[in-house]
């Protein structure tokens, strides 16, 4: 006998809306940390966010519908933290550190909800704007980047046959599950997820973080989403981001302002937060210029996170500097996190093995690598370098450098007075797969 | 909001068993057209079928729980043929030919069910024996088969955790999807699922023969098992079996009636079906000697089934003979049935193709290759050469030498006087591996 559950099944005809983003935990813990901070001392700042798609073969307008787009959006807006998200919020202890989250920070949240946004289509691609206050535009990131993210895999999703649905499926946890079998040889890896931003939906993240939690075992340290920390009883991972610097360069007032806003931020920032979340983020204007004139009691933080730069080269270039400064690298930590996949992972952990300790946030490849999955070619599986990236601050423009120029953003004129005032970034240009 | 069905679930522990064979019509068609005649010409004949196990390496009764075993095995003797399904027997046509049973077998079958059976543990195996009317002993061949097989399964994956059975089942469909785009290649394809004796399990053998609809279109031109065919609307398949001429052989009173039941057999066959059915099986006892003592009249029987012999020297070997009586192959058929898999059945195809009609009937590894599939290496998944023979009949012990005296059944002394009347088997002995 086949059954159908027919009130399942009326139900689900029911939505006229299946909404991506459904709760405002549903973000990286980054954000939250970097609200906080934000809200106490740069409450009146105003930035403006914009979606940027760096893959511009991928014409999104083409792919995504815009009014479907608007309905995820606002739905998003709709959202405000529940009670039991509030709950956990405050009495979660975080990294060990039990009330990270201050009463005044966490009252001013129970009535925040995403803020206004722009949204028309350019030349095939969107272009999404959220302007007004720091402290709410700052939020719409990651819900911003996982809904327009999903809507183009549902896009692709929608021309699969029942059959096809169920092979490529199939064909993407077999693949994922031949990865965490790989990642089960090393022995001391320390593993979290940071995939939420670039996901392939938000059913499938969940899926990933379950499978490494039962691959991994405590290997995988926890994920970056908040929601799926909280509902999957990982530890929520994470720290801080380009905005800060780049926000705090932007409202300098002169070159040495400039200068010296990369450890202004770390300031700021050691006075909200201690042990595991001092990591710093080096390469937003070149991690090169950041270590030639970072204070010594930098030495001090916990670790590094260098993102753009090649993973091997740019750990050696922090340890090397940490060694200058008379600090065993064994007692510090390095945090990768840029376009990694199983191989890459691998290949980092046995070359510093021994030497420094790591941690790696794994993002594009674990929670969207639909490659090769479908029965037919399928280039809207394809994950493409999608960002949300902060454009000005105040009505000035922000830069980001970064050790990679192809990852460079900021208005033309802008980027030749960073250069100039930081130098050229020492890794050069490389291609950007995600 | 996760929702849990509470009526679905508080059901499904409800069952006391989870039968395995829920329908008389889960059994391979050839039974039934084997039935019919054996019913109309030989009612009175008693033979015995026996399990036999050949990978003597996997001690069953060491895997499968013996209550259990009994629980299922009584379960198939409570089954009846439905009403619905006596109404598909009588009113679909097979092959393009309408009413292929007779009114007075479908009157028999209406109140057929599988007779007793003798089970016990002897040296870590079953010795399961089915005594009786070889009207009634013999339709337990598939359901036994099936049942033992899916227990087996079942066992081993008792020991799966919940996301290693994720995985399993997600490779599995992986890896079966491979061979399908691989055999879709193939633009004269004539496929069908024979796999239902070896399946892993019920459920798994419709999702392939439904992965094989979806992927071949109408290469994929039926199943030998009666139900699926019907629940998924494909032709029922299958001719006779070895058997026919092992019985008829059995009941041999010298050594000329002996030499000529395997071709009583084609005649008692001819009186009952035509066309498509019209398919010689040679290989009872060794093709060769079949080929060599052939009268003419097969040569216009519609093709062969070279069952144990090498598919590419076996197949040689026909179309030799039928040149030798001045047919052309190319209006004749050969149906490859021995233990293919994609790669054989590509190789063989290719082989022939242009020179004879093919089709390919796929077993084991079409609906139990769950090789390298679990988290773990699991031998319990392999799939084992388990068949159920007729072992006597009226007393008389029934032989089988086959094309490969590894697949030898009988005792020894009356497989020495076979060997004397037929000649050695020339394709010597090969390993079995399902």
């Amino acid at each position: 006998m086949v059954t159908t559950d027919i009130a399942t099944r009326v139900w689900s005809h029911t939505f006229k809306l299946d909404p991506i983003v459904r709760s405002l935990l549903d973000t990286d813990f980054y954000k939250l940390l970097m609200q906080q901070m934000v809200l106490g001392l740069y409450p009146d700042v105003s930035a403006t966010f914009q979606l940027i798609n760096r893959t511009r073969t991928v014409r999104l307008a083409e792919e995504i519908d815009l009014d479907e787009l608007r309905a995820q959006l606002d739905y998003a807006r709709s959202l405000r933290f529940t009670k039991r998200e509030m709950i956990w919020l405050a009495g979660n202890s975080f990294y060990g550190t039990s009330q990270i989250f201050r009463p005044d920070y966490l009252e001013w949240l129970a009535d925040f909800s995403l803020p206004p946004y722009e949204l028309k289509v350019v030349d095939g691609q969107f272009e999404l704007t959220f302007e007004g206050p720091w402290t709410h535009t700052m939020m719409w990131e990651i819900p911003a980047l996982a809904i327009v993210n999903e809507m183009r895999s549902r896009a692709a999703l929608r021309r699969f046959k029942r059959f096809e649905l169920d092979i490529a499926y199939a064909r993407a946890k077999t693949k994922m599950w031949e990865k965490v079998e790989r990642l089960r040889e090393l022995p001391d890896l320390r593993l979290s997820d940071f995939g939420t931003r670039r996901r392939h939906s938000f059913l499938w993240q969940r899926w990933c973080v379950e499978a490494l939690k039962e691959g991994l075992g405590d290997r995988l340290i926890g994920s970056s989403n908040v929601l799926l920390a909280m509902e999957t009883d990982l530890e929520a991972i994470g720290t801080n981001a380009h905005e800060l610097p780049m926000v705090i360069a932007a409202l300098a007032r002169n070159e040495a302002e400039l200068r010296a806003a990369p450890y202004r931020v770390l300031e700021d920032w050691q006075s909200y937060y201690a042990g595991n979340l001092l990591i710093v983020l080096p390469d937003t204007f070149g991690t090169g210029a950041f270590l030639r004139a970072a204070p010594d009691w930098i030495a001090d933080w916990t670790g590094f996170r260098p993102d753009s730069a090649p993973p091997i080269q740019g750990g050696e270039e922090i340890i090397a500097w940490w060694k200058s400064k008379g600090v065993d690298p064994r007692n510090r930590l390095l945090v990768f996190s840029d376009g990694l996949d199983s191989d890459t992972i691998e290949e980092v952990y046995r070359h510093f093995h021994g030497r420094v300790r790591m941690s790696f946030g794994w993002g594009t490849n674990l929670t969207n690598d639909f490659r090769a999955v479908a029965p037919e070619p399928s280039d809207g599986l394809k994950a493409i370098s999608l960002v949300c990236k902060v454009v000005s601050a105040e009505g000035r423009p922000a830069v980001k450098l970064s050790d990679n120029s192809a990852k460079a953003t900021g208005t033309q004129s802008e980027v030749q007075r960073y250069l100039r005032v930081f130098g050229e970034p020492e890794y050069g240009k490389r291609a950007v797969a995600v």
